[in-house]
């Protein structure tokens, strides 16, 4: 019960309190388009807003709709059966009034039973149709995004990877203007090599240290002569830490070192451009229908060489997996596939392990000390519902920093992409150790057995397993919205770490709004996770209804909450123009037919006569997925020149596209070309700029 | 004996005798270019020569490399040892000194099977690097005759479907004019939007057959003045097959009709192409750069429609198949898949029966009246031996053009195409019913209840049961290519057929020459045949090895034929750029997986302990398969930009290009454009005459 005060509270504060007017106005200094850009055109910022808005309006709708028809019918036709005498449920004491609503319920191949099998089928119909609206409606959203007069430089390049050996005498930069130019000898601008930047990138990385400490140090100089016009110029020791070594004075001694990094870096500047050429480069066209047509079109005969694809934002163009090559792109993939295998299901041993410690028994066995906490009443109630709650929740949270990881490894060229990949990974992951590895963990050993005999039967075991989680599983629903949207909506662990950091880390203006910044969404998280309440819902839909109103609170809020913080508080790292729905509306479909195949299970457990009448369902799904794919899916692959051939609102100023693409190591310290950092970090500035 | 005496003489009759020179000029004046095209160009005539020469090249290169070393190893190996003594074949006779040379021969888990063990890998190997090798070769080929500087009209053009219905108040050929030219301004020259011209196409049929038959009573009416000045004008009844009704002048009563149909086919005309317009276009661009890469290019949002392919010549569009609808098309194709399944598979009981019941004794019992004929040695020996697979090849007869008919009503809108898709129909099913029918049809019944009982276990039989049909299978193909080659190259049928209709019906010289015309290469049966040579020579290649000179006598042999023919006599009716070769690629790389899996079950049955030293290979097979998909396929499907830019001899005429594409129903009968009926027949005659 303390618990739903404290998140409560939380909820109220609300984040208007932690992000007072000056940190807005803080964040719209540092990245005033983005801001901007997510007000004015909210609806066309596909990776963030309406994405959010749309996932979360559509599970909400599959779970109203089917909420509408199922609780009304269903609760009734289950509490007033009572065939079934003996409950048997793992809820012991607190929840077992919920059991009287469930399916289990329900006798064996009574008549009762249709009444559920309708339900099922309603409940794939609703989505179905919900996921068929949303996919269309994100597809124009896309287009309208990509058809946007504004001037994006990424539309109007393409990523070119796989480019074979040069002639002998002939530099690569030659090489790969020659073959565009005589293929698109109107449309074709300029390329830029890639290059092999790791060298460099230290350099202007250690540059740009120094010159970070150089403003610090000013700006401690400037703040102590307010108060003492005497004060002494700052100084440091040169050695280990600042603690040993000779003294020196901060601001003369970082001046030195940056004039001494500037040459540095424009030797080694000239030396990358020259001699870290890389098989890749970025093309450039003059026209963003000729890019989109040319990242589609094959251009070399050997289909291995010369591989395209339209180019990324500038800012999320991972530089290091550029140059990777066709076949290395394959085998780290299939490589990631199999570790990742791996993990998702050795994982599976240390989750049973840490289900079967954590009751609260095995807990005063082990640890004996605990047993007059323990007995307390209150105290007692509280442990025993969220404990092995907890200790899924913190396990879940070590995974996701290694998945992208992993994803990374692949040699995706974009961090949009990493993302999606990233996600993906973790949404197989916590379904098949979270959903089905719990459902399972009661009686996995038990059930191991029968498993082993017969692979298919893991759907009879899981189904039979079913309803006995159902209390499990609604207590944990109802954990991730209270404290889960509490934590999101409150934002008190990024209100403390800021709040440590400026009192005791940053000392100019900078520093502090870097330490404010809210960062993104975090797809690579935030869908997998709601990707696993869904599945739960959607599997527990029918057996026991109960749990869609949990979803519909959890989904609601989850709509109002992440409209909120997508449109106000964070700040999107980049852009993908929707790219990521796909890949949800796969996950979607997978959690659907996890659902049908489960229920098909359950009610062939029941012992129903009729329950092939289920068995379509898995595959109309399949149906309405190859539908879809069809209909819809290469659109978020390749930009469709209809929508792209729309006039832009000016002609665009060529050079600054170019020009924005330019890593920062290497377009930095140039004398004439301070703008190049600005183009590089805020390419949508650099867009709009050229007006 | 006899009917080896008769091929040979057939063969030794040689084609020169029944093309003499002024047939052959004949067929020049028909159409020229072709003859001129394949002679000149015969290294790009993909479609046909360099296409068989590879692929008999192909199988007789693996036939050669595998028989060298596997003859000289396997036959001592198995000719030598002597544990089994009992050989239990189904030949009775005559061929049992063969299976002295088999595997059969060789003793469970001797030692000697290691021999055998290597002899697979390298075939497999030899299989790998050839096919790599005709891969490339063919791409290369491809490029060449993509990147030729001859204006070749389809090379401008794209075929779009799907489009969607208009706004009102436009028309269609607005609404497809203005969506290219808003997305292509500066290359996009005119569009032809597709007609239903099911009627005007009648009406023209109906007057071409009146033109021949005036062109034909004028003949006839020149020929008897010759010899008597006053010759009566041909005149006919027009009742019933010439036989009832009024007595007319011929030619007088032709004219007539052709007046009265010209002018009907000009209303027909003008009412298709203003109402009859359907939701297909094909679109002209004034680059072929431009129309390669607009038929790669993603063109709506919306997936399904304004779909694009590149168009294929205008003589191999099948009009009637451009207006089906994405759906219609996918639901046709699926419907056509199951056709096709329970055609292979019901196909089986009736070859079953056939093969039981054409065994020498089942005949006499049912025809008792035989008995003197067959019981004289001679008789005996060929009918014994060839018996029951004349029956084979009959049945084979029946089917292609089923499958043809089949292939169209997928919606296919080539008939390059089409042939494609029949042929790799009809491989599969010579492959199941011939090779795995036949093998398992002795033992069928008694095997039925073990695959019965497990599925697995079809591998297992097929291998026990390989051996027991070696004999039978060493003269399926000698057979095929001793008749087979000896009535391909001799091409009695045809000359037969020839003669008889010209001194029957031809009267004038058009239809002599008609009479005359020798087809196309026929790659729908041709292709599926050979595939079946060469599955069975491969999967006998190591457990009898003395099949493998069979192979490399009748790919050999094909070769050298097969060369001479598609070159000097065949009249290829379609070019599709060597779009085959990924078909049979894949069929190939079937091929050898089906003979590796078989190995593996064969080792099995042998009880040889190091049998799993099989099993990686038919996963390298699969690996090798998709490098290969990676590495060629694309190419094959759409034109490669880099080959398709290089320059043109000359600036191509557009107007020549487009009407090029009107199909002749609707170009006939204009007044002023007589060219019209040779652009649309010639489309290569027409490429060229624009220098």
């Amino acid at each position: 019960m303390d618990i739903i005060k404290v998140v409560l509270f939380l909820i109220l504060r609300n984040q208007n309190f932690n992000f007072s007017p000056e940190f807005v106005d803080g964040l719209r200094s540092k990245c005033p388009k983005s801001v901007d850009r997510i007000r004015d055109v909210s609806r066309i910022w596909m990776g963030t807003a309406p994405k959010s808005k749309s996932r979360c309006n559509l599970a909400l709708g599959i779970f109203v709709f089917s909420g509408i028809i199922l609780l009304p019918v269903l609760l009734p036709v289950a509490s007033t059966d009572h065939s079934i005498k003996a409950a048997n449920t793992t809820s012991k004491g607190t929840f077992n009034e919920l059991d009287r609503l469930s399916m289990g319920q329900v006798g064996n191949s009574g008549p009762r039973l249709w009444a559920f099998i309708v339900a099922t089928y309603w409940v794939s119909v609703v989505t179905y149709y919900l996921l068929w609206k949303a996919y269309k409606h994100v597809s124009e959203l896309r287009a309208k995004a990509l058809m946007s007069p504004e001037i994006r430089a990424d539309q109007f390049v393409i990523l070119v990877r796989d480019i074979p050996p040069a002639a002998v005498g002939q530099s690569k930069k030659e090489q790969i203007d020659s073959f565009f130019r005589a293929i698109y000898p109107d449309t074709f601008y300029r390329s830029m090599v890639v290059t092999n930047n790791k060298e460099v990138n230290k350099i202007y990385e250690e540059l740009e240290g120094y010159k970070k400490k150089l403003a610090r140090a000013e700006a401690i100089y400037e703040e102590s002569k307010k108060t003492n016009p005497d004060a002494l110029k700052p100084s440091h020791k040169t050695g280990f830490l600042g603690i040993v070594g000779e003294k020196v004075d901060s601001i003369e001694f970082y001046n030195d070192k940056i004039k001494e990094l500037i040459q540095q870096l424009e030797v080694e500047q000239k030396l990358t451009l020259k001699e870290k050429q890389q098989s890749s480069a970025l093309v450039f066209f003059n026209k963003r229908v000729a890019a989109a047509s040319a990242s589609q079109n094959l251009h070399a005969p050997i289909v291995d060489r010369w591989t395209v694809i339209d180019a990324p934002e500038p800012r999320q163009l991972i530089w290091t997996n550029l140059p990777k090559t066709f076949y290395e792109r394959i085998i780290r993939q299939y490589v990631v596939y199999v570790v990742v295998f791996l993990t998702i299901f050795f994982y599976m041993i240390p989750i049973g392990f840490i289900s079967a410690l954590t009751t609260l028994d095995n807990l005063v066995k082990l640890l004996p000390f605990l047993k007059p906490v323990v007995n307390q009443k209150a105290i007692k109630t509280v442990l025993e519902a969220y404990l092995p709650q907890l200790a899924l929740i913190i396990f879940l949270a070590l995974l996701p920093k290694f998945l992208m990881f992993l994803s990374k490894a692949e040699g995706i060229p974009s961090e949009s992409h990493v993302t999606r990949a990233a996600s993906g990974k973790y949404f197989y992951f916590s379904v098949l150790n979270v959903f089905i590895g719990v459902t399972l963990g009661g009686t996995l050993f038990s059930s191991f057995k029968s498993i082993e005999n017969d692979p298919n039967s893991i759907f009879r075991v899981l189904a039979e397993s079913l309803p006995q989680n159902a209390t499990f599983f609604l207590t944990f629903v109802a954990l991730k919205f209270f404290v889960g949207y509490g934590l999101e909506l409150s934002r008190i662990v990024p209100l403390i770490i800021f709040h440590l950091k400026k009192k005791y880390l940053c000392k100019i203006e900078a520093e502090i709004k870097e330490a404010w910044a809210p960062g993104d969404l975090g797809y690579a998280t935030r869908f997998p996770s709601d990707m696993l309440i869904m599945t739960i819902v959607l599997c527990y839909s029918v057996i026991a209804p109960i749990i869609l109103p949990f979803g519909v609170v959890y989904f609601g809020l989850g709509w109002l909450l992440l409209r909120n913080q997508a449109l106000k508080v964070y700040v999107p790292s980049f852009e993908s123009y929707g790219r990521m729905w796909p890949h949800i509306h796969t996950r979607m479909l997978a959690t659907l037919i996890l659902y049908q195949v489960t229920m098909c299970g359950y009610f062939g457990v029941k012992k129903f006569a009729p329950t092939p009448v289920l068995f379509p369902l898995p595959i109309f799904s399949l149906i309405f997925a190859f539908i879809c794919q069809k209909k819809f899916r290469r659109f978020f692959v390749s930009p469709a020149l209809e929508v792209i051939s729309h006039e832009l609102k000016e002609v665009p100023n060529m050079d600054i596209v170019f020009r924005s693409f330019i890593p920062p190591c290497l377009s930095a310290g140039k004398s004439d070309d301070h703008q190049f950092e600005d183009a590089l970090s805020h390419v949508s500035k650099t867009g709009s700029s050229s007006v």
